[in-house]
């Protein structure tokens, strides 16, 4: 079993912006190389997450994305249900024909309720605290220094 | 979220064989046709299905496949377990490149839990339990004949 492609960008595209120490912008083009993921892919997420309130965007020459208040406080349960368009988690109905077991089927209805138990475990699990940071391990002088300034302040 | 296709397969043969009043036996061409499903595929299902013990075959021109006792008792949840072979629920790594985040990244062994957490809600489904009867409804009169010769022995 696995989530879906476009779930799985969303994913990828919260985790690296509330990752980000500073709420600097990030262009699509950096997202879609940082996520490893095509740049037309980055931008139908970002849309679909906008519209989500989960990520603010700023236009112009010196815009960007950045990550909301809310994205840092989604979880992956509210957003994986929220990306999972799908009616049933088999296929019991697909454009090549529906499963010709499907009345009467009890199976349907077990499968949607461990869907909802999946849903559930991943309730309590917030995005932005499960983020690899940006500048773990080895990392440039001036931002550790940053870092380090921004640790006192 | 979804199940592969292969495990649909699977899940509606164990499903059509399990829902047979009797023993008989049924070609994978007529399996084929009963779960809307092309003969490859099934044929594929059944041969992984007789390796987990739950069909048996019998060869030749009156040959076919039928459930076995252990099939008639397998759940979803053991026989999903034995046909994911995927590491990860995400694509954190595939064979068009793994995800740059996946170093430190806590999301992968969140969704690992919950995929179990998937997985135990279906351990007590029974398949054969779920399967929608072959004769409901408006059925011919020597098999609601010979149901009811069964249900007096």
């Amino acid at each position: 079993m696995k989530i879906n492609a476009f779930s799985d960008v969303c994913l990828r595209v919260v985790m690296l912006l509330a990752g980000e120490p500073s709420a600097d912008l990030m262009t699509t083009a950096v997202i879609a190389e940082r996520v490893g993921t095509p740049y037309n892919h980055v931008s139908k997420a970002v849309i679909q997450l906008r519209e989500l309130g989960l990520v603010e965007s700023v236009r112009g020459r010196a815009g960007g994305v950045r990550i909301s208040a809310a994205g840092r406080g989604v979880t992956a349960g509210w957003l994986l249900r929220k990306l999972d368009t799908r009616s049933d988690v088999a296929e019991c109905e697909s454009p090549h024909g529906d499963c010709p077991l499907r009345d009467g089927c009890g199976l349907r209805g077990a499968l949607r309720r461990a869907r909802g138990a999946f849903y559930a475990e991943l309730d309590d699990v917030v995005i932005a605290a499960l983020a690899p940071r940006r500048h773990s391990g080895t990392v440039p002088v001036n931002v550790t220094l940053r870092s380090l300034a921004e640790t006192v302040r």
